[in-house]
């Protein structure tokens, strides 16, 4: 018997059919003896529902009515799932978050896991019943609800199994797990059996939509396995867990695309000290994330300043550089959108050579020019032409021997 | 100032449109100066699809995960009204079941109001807050969430007029009050402007629909003044208090007419002691809910019983009574459902004799046969032939000289 907790994303409960089938796949955990925590995520597309009415009536709602409103999402889900499970026999009983003993910290909409007080959940389950927690929602010190931002429900999973000591966690969504690159787009690409929490950081912050950083950081801290898989079919998935010898084996764990990034130049700036510092100190001020950063002196005195943003956030970028550019010496702000990130990811970089040498040759041979080059010790990434991201991540996947065979 | 708990219905807060309605009304209210305590019940139409999803899933649904899921309703529309008053500018804030400190009995769907801690309101009061409840819901002593059931919005609004004290209770709904008759049936029907609880009592347990019984009983007994109004229109509504002299002035304060019972006849049964309580035992043991009940002896020693039933009822009287007629005599059960019964309801009958005369008179005088009688104090039903029933009303409304001029 194992201690299990299992998290569905909002498309595998999307509607009546599809948690009947949650309630199946339950059931059949359960009857090999498990003991079960179920964390649900609102029905696929209710939260988006919700956030349209409460801007309908006003342009900026409250964080604080918001979370209000978007708890319901997950408290529908918890009600019908235990429902479901009742209709299949299963003892089951929901929580929501608060009920959960899941308390935050009184930031609305995008709460920290302060605690988990899992006294309740634990007499539930010695009493056999089936736990089912909502996802994305907590309670604050005030009795306030707070959600937990995006991907808040895989962390709501992550943090009852560390909280309830489970033995695995299962995070089941709509894809069968974690991928050596982008199926659509390399066909040849693999699922991976392992991956390394570092590993999975670097693909999720390098474009890898699978999950939210904040979820796979929380399980290395803590040292939670979880396993990311499909609730469609009943496929293994990817196992995620604490870097092992044998993964440093593999050079390169996969190949991410982000498409989603501009490149913003600031030139001819006063190559004296502080300018850089006051470029960034401006843009952190107007909450713009910084990603790749690469500087490199021009003409005498004089620098360039290239680094890359996300693309929503260019405009607020440019406003932001604007006033300051007098007391740097004058430079010009340039915004460039036609660009795309590509990263190789892979513990085993770390005791291998070449890998960059690789990377670079293999772009070379497609002819694709690397505009911005930068390297983490587990992940190379580079600024290319977006037209030509598909062809780079389908050279690089097969430069590394990730191709499917 | 006064201090005002405002109810607004399904129907009223149906939608973002509808609710920015309510919005400007409260907004209205809370520039004249007053304290608002808002309590809204869900969207139309948003308990009966939740309960339809559940019963996908599960013929019969636990109560507990069905307060669970309810309870959503509510708290969609609290947060959508507490952003519909920020958006024109009126400092508000939500509160649910649980958060308003709204404590019951652990009878789930179908919960019992034992206490309200109002601190936390009177709190925000105090900082100048409209304070917006969910209706329908608390929490029970375990933090389980529970429900009130048919008529629990009306219930909460008015359970928080009386812990908080308030000078008024306003009830919004898609009547503009009170009647003397059904206006759809009776074209000179008048609204009442003011009525005591108990003649409020008779007019709701005799088939007119404007609160359930259980919401007045409770005003009644701690003197919450409510007035019932349109929340489509700003015409003055009915009030609803304790009796005072002048309302006996008028005998017949209104006509209600009750289409949903069933005449159910034992016939035959042994007229000695005991032959009754057996039947209404029974009845009571299948929760079968009697209304007006009339006994005559027919041959030697030989007695019908009659009685009326909800009509959503009359099967499981007939299967709780089958088992036990042999033991009272062998008689049989008919089931009349072609009835409907007429009430006339008002203070002033106490102290006026002639009002059953007057009655009965009238409803001759129109070739309308009584097949039952009942009095209380303050009313007087009978029961006739269904297809005479809007027939009825007209002559009797005219004949207590309650028409509109």
């Amino acid at each position: 018997m194992a201690r299990i907790v299992q998290k569905y994303g909002g498309t595998s409960v999307g509607d009546v059919e599809r948690i009947k089938k949650v309630a199946e796949r339950v059931k059949a955990s359960r009857d090999d003896g498990n003991e079960l925590v179920v964390v649900v995520s609102a029905r696929a597309g209710v939260t988006n529902e919700l956030i349209a009415r409460a801007k309908a009536l006003t342009p900026t709602p409250a964080d604080r009515e918001l979370d209000q409103l978007l708890a319901v999402g997950e408290q529908e889900t918890i009600a019908l799932t235990a429902i479901a499970l009742h209709g299949v026999g299963v003892d089951a009983v929901s929580y929501t978050g608060a009920q959960a003993g899941i308390f935050t910290d009184k930031v609305h909409t995008k709460a920290k896991i302060r605690t988990i007080n899992p006294q309740s959940v634990e007499k539930d389950l010695k009493a056999g019943r089936v736990v089912i927690v909502a996802g994305f929602q907590g309670i604050n010190d005030d009795g306030q609800v707070t959600t937990l931002g995006r991907g808040g429900s895989d962390l709501t999973a992550i943090a009852l199994a560390a909280a309830l000591k489970a033995d695995k966690c299962e995070i089941y969504t709509d894809v069968d797990g974690v991928y050596t690159a982008d199926p659509r787009v390399v066909k040849t690409a693999r699922k991976i059996e392992e991956i390394s929490y570092d590993e999975m950081l670097e693909l999720a912050s390098s474009g890898s939509k699978v999950m939210q950083s904040r979820s796979v950081e929380f399980a290395k801290k803590f040292g939670v396995v979880f396993e990311v898989r499909s609730s469609f079919n009943h496929n293994p998935g990817t196992i995620v867990k604490e870097e092992v010898a044998y993964m440093e084996r593999v050079v390169v764990r996969g190949v991410a695309v982000d498409k989603d990034q501009a490149k913003v130049v600031v030139s001819n700036i006063l190559d004296k000290p502080g300018s850089a510092a006051r470029v960034f100190r401006a843009l952190a001020d107007a909450s713009v994330l910084v990603d790749m950063i690469v500087q490199n002196i021009g003409r005498q005195g004089v620098a360039n300043l290239t680094f890359t943003v996300p693309r929503t956030d260019t405009h607020k970028a440019q406003r932001a550089l604007e006033p300051i550019l007098a007391a740097i010496g004058g430079g010009s702000v340039t915004i460039l959108d036609n660009i795309a990130k590509l990263s190789v990811v892979g513990v085993g970089m770390k005791t291998h050579s070449g890998v960059a040498a690789t990377l670079f040759q293999s772009l070379a041979d497609a002819g694709i020019n690397i505009e911005l080059i930068s390297t983490s010790e587990i992940k190379i990434s580079v600024v290319i032409d977006q037209a030509r991201a598909d062809d780079a991540a389908r050279v690089a996947h097969t430069a590394f021997g990730l191709d499917n065979h």
